[in-house]
């Protein structure tokens, strides 16, 4: 069966975004400084960070990674905070066995320095829809999340975004099914794309949820559990988002409409590389690549 | 309720290709002539010529309009069939009262003049998938019927054809529903849109059929009888078309899929202006524009 599926890489789609944010470092007349602590033993984490370096370094950035014991990080971070010499902050994660103290370590990192978007006003904006820091000035956007941001462009790149529609609409009419519901990606995603007008089956071991914004009638998303399978939710929807770390898990590529987009975001491969491209248009395997853009184009 | 829709002007889709030909003509160093013969009594058909002749003049073609007594519009079309002045030949129809007599009128006109694109060689390849005139030098572009080509043209300009995607497969994972079957435009542009890669259900007071290309593994589309109502294929579709000549159909605005594109090609309004715009993202209520210059684009 000849496959007509066409395969898009990360890296065609941060290309335009690398471009962009090299120009946008030229003209400021000096070299923007990341700071990036590491503080686990994950070598998974190191590699990551050895990519951040590389892209940061080539795009025109100052990274500066420094490895730190997990007792001195809050220290180390509040210093980068008070440091004028430093514009962007970002951590490894997990630090700490314990969630709790992850959480409570992000929030750590101040707004005006948080690269991956993850403080409480960044999140409480993202839920709310909305798009500004500075209400109602509005002269400076709100930072989403480097990962689900990936996502969006993604999902920009491959026309899923109608640009013909305003700003703000742009998925009215699409259905996304997301496997994953973490707080870091799979959540904030699905209430990103349902902002924009998608309606969003949010998938995980728990059972299914619809987003949806009730044909924008609604400011912000709301959401409600639903009865149906993640075969049901993928059959009706032009696009099926997976981040499932594992690598026994399989989306079922029967499951997806003719033409869907098919796109992964979990280290593991959560597509069926032949079967899926007997029933995609669109396949993205990765997006590693788009996230440390959108973390670099956050500072 | 605050409307979400965007309402699309013919005008706006027509645009940006009216600048293309009058580009065109003015590099060519004259003035293509199109010949266009009026046998008929019908007012609105005169108020088309009329439309036609301004638009034609506006970009710099020289529109003749003859009239002509049926009895001698055989013998109108042969000539300038062989006149070397005249480039491109078109009628107001109907002419005769058969539509058998119409028909044979058409296949008068050489395909090297037919701007309108119902030459057989035209509407043969329109069905089998085939691209060009003069196979396989694929110099020379087929010519399509202007009033399809015109709402494929709509489709591109509000995003439904993909322009990730490979020429030919831009309308996979997309689903149609067109409500007209007439040979003049439904048809054709059913089988223009499943050979696209759609699934398309075309309607008419028999039935309701469907359109595929069997996920692009066929070199052109099959159709099947399907026993669905027009309300069912409706809700399942990214794009509704209505095209019924007739004030008393209004096509049900709450069976639209929410965030669904609504295009209206007939001279009634099919669509209710204001509870279709409670459900599409787009809605385009008139199309005469662009296949006015489609006819000039195919010249």
């Amino acid at each position: 069966m000849p496959s007509i599926c066409r395969v898009i890489s990360a890296a065609s789609i941060a290309e335009p975004f690398k471009e962009e944010i090299s120009k946008g470092i030229a003209s400021l007349g000096f070299k923007p400084v990341l700071r990036a602590f590491l503080a686990n033993n994950d070598p998974s984490a190191r590699e990551y960070a050895a990519w951040t370096a590389k892209t940061a370094t080539d795009m025109g950035f100052n990274f500066y990674l420094e490895e730190v014991r997990q007792a001195h990080l809050e220290e180390a971070i509040r210093e980068a905070n008070n440091d004028r010499t430093v514009n962007g902050i970002m951590n490894y994660w997990p630090v700490f066995p314990n969630l709790q103290d992850d959480l409570r370590l992000q929030q750590l990192v101040t707004p005006l320095k948080d690269v991956e978007g993850f403080s409480s006003i960044f999140i409480e904006n993202l839920y709310s829809n909305i798009r500004y820091f500075d209400p109602p000035t509005n002269l400076i956007q709100s930072i989403l999340p480097a990962t689900p941001l990936a996502l969006v462009k993604a999902l920009e790149h491959v026309g899923v975004y109608n640009a013909v529609l305003d700003r703000g609409t742009r998925l009215y009419g699409k259905t996304i099914t997301i496997v994953n519901r973490s707080d870091i990606v799979g959540r904030p995603l699905a209430a990103l794309c349902a902002n924009d007008g998608a309606t969003v089956y949010s998938v995980d071991v728990s059972g299914v949820r619809r987003y949806t914004r009730d044909r924008l009638q609604l400011s912000c998303h709301r959401w409600e559990e639903v009865d149906m399978t993640m075969r049901q939710a993928a059959s009706q929807s032009d696009v099926v988002i997976c981040g499932v770390p594992s690598e026994q898990f399989k989306f079922p590529s029967s499951s997806l409409k003719d033409g869907a987009v098919a796109i992964n975001f979990s280290s593991a491969k959560n597509f069926d590389k032949d079967t899926i491209k007997e029933h995609a248009s669109i396949y993205i395997p990765t997006i590693g690549k788009v996230t440390i853009t959108m973390l670099l184009r956050n500072l």
